[in-house]
């Protein structure tokens, strides 16, 4: 599977994506056999609040790289409804055209109701395809909470799409968005007010331009449905990765990401062999007498912590 | 300390606070004293997406209840800019009418920046509201990320605040709101589209009410800096409280939010005992070396567990 993987069969890239979302125990030795072959592909984040247009501009900025002849793997990944159970994928039929250009691989991820290490599994699908010789690996990603920063974090490039009606430059600022983006998208522009809207984005970014040291971070316009700004935005991607590798931040961030995977790693494992079904059943029973403030939780920690220690 | 808590000595309750906010040794000591004496206030979680009104329904709910002469708590997570480094408190400022009224508590938390475990810290505050003999704690966050969804999951009833640009119901379900909320406010109402808004969330909420059980999420249509709709929204969050108490929701939901509570304690525990400066030093080593593809971060994992095991 792995010599299939690296010769960029989509069979067993798909398959291996699957043992990967599935915690499977052959994924562990496929990432690390795998390996070696990562580090080649650009990844570029894509997030923001629903309803912005993501699927859309991922959409085109792919098309954009195939023209170039770039081969272009997308990892969508989409909150799953704990109604429906699975992820919904309205925004991906969109997606279509795409799906028959044997130079993209589309695979979508659940969010919500996963087992957990969403973000881990992200990183592990994106390598798949940074073996199986994918050039750029975009990976779209609904909002802005921890989960979503974790997934970002695995990027070289993180986009933020905004819409107008998405707030101003101080709600953007507020609920952390300058922290994360390389760049904005102002999409939806045909809609009243996106002038000013990015105008006030580019306000706030100007005015805190210090901290975000020599990058300067861009505001582009688009209408990514009509196909307009695409090319802009693609051309801030490349002036940010040559910035990245001019100015020492590749690496950096490379490194910071190889050492969140590696502590992510450890802290799976760390909850598979604390969580023994004794411990589990010593919580239920701990939980009935701190229910009657019998026991506190303070002490019900320490007890099990304990216990392991003691092993 | 202990006993100034207990008799509801604000200062002691501040104080107390930004112990748990610093993570003090001495905090420990206290949660645990004063647990026993926690569990009699009903906690309130107030989210939703930047601008929506969160902090001026929590400032009209908190008048509400002073005129039943309830005393209120209020902590709200505020987003730290990476810029100022300090919570933003421009929406706090409209407060200020309640912070003259010995009734009400007011406390932030900033929430980017922090040292982690805010929603523990967030719950530990909220621990001593209780214990302080506070009857009602509003707990207002914003967005729906991952951590936001740790500190709703301390609470008791969870109000989920849109306005009508916020996006219609099927985007409301893809963002997990649903999953999180007892109780939509649509507020703003005096804006064009809120009563589609509202009728779009409802009709999605009545498609699904299967698996909502017999709690029939409703749809409050508010505009709260007119003090319309909290009646309504008061009355509501009564009835989902005798709900909770008839169904045995309420017992379920204070349980597992001790399960929850106790592995964050744990996690945070062993996390301390696993990052030794040794171990730490050996991290940075093992990156260099993964970054050259000598070494994968399933093995670096691997060494430094077993490390760690063999202590």
């Amino acid at each position: 599977m792995v010599d299939r993987i690296l010769q960029g069969d989509t069979r067993a890239i798909a398959q291996a994506i699957s043992l990967v979302e599935n915690d499977t125990k052959e994924s562990a030795g496929i990432l690390h056999a795998i390996f070696p072959n990562t580090g080649g592909a650009y990844r570029i984040g894509i997030t923001g609040p629903p309803g912005v247009g993501k699927s859309t501009l991922t959409n085109k900025l792919s098309g954009y790289y195939r023209i170039n002849k770039l081969k272009v793997g997308i990892i969508a990944v989409d909150p799953t409804s704990p109604f429906t159970g699975g992820a919904i994928l309205g925004d991906r039929i969109r997606m279509s055209d795409l799906e028959t250009d044997e130079g993209v691989f589309i695979r979508s991820m659940a969010s919500r109701g996963s087992l957990g290490g969403l973000s881990r599994k992200t990183k592990e699908a994106a390598d798949i395809l940074d073996a199986a010789g994918y050039d750029i690996i975009l990976i779209e990603t609904e909002g802005v909470g921890q989960s979503e920063l974790d997934i970002i974090n695995t990027v070289d490039t993180t986009i933020v799409v905004l819409v107008p009606e998405s707030g101003d430059g101080i709600q953007a600022m507020k609920a952390g968005l300058m922290e994360i983006a390389d760049l904005f998208v102002m999409n939806k522009a045909d809609r009243p007010g996106s002038a000013q809207a990015a105008a006030s984005i580019a306000s706030v970014l100007e005015f805190h331009q210090r901290s975000t040291k020599d990058w300067h971070i861009p505001v582009v316009i688009a209408q990514a449905n009509e196909g307009k700004g695409i090319d802009e935005v693609a051309a801030v991607i490349d002036r940010h990765r040559s910035y990245l590798h001019t100015s020492n931040g590749f690496i950096e961030r490379r490194k910071s990401q190889l050492k969140l995977r590696i502590v992510e790693l450890i802290n799976e494992q760390m909850k598979s062999e604390f969580w023994t079904p004794g411990r589990t059943a010593c919580l239920d029973r701990q939980i009935e007498k701190i229910l009657t403030r019998s026991l506190t939780p303070y002490d019900a920690a320490k007890e099990l912590f304990s216990q392991f220690k003691q092993r």
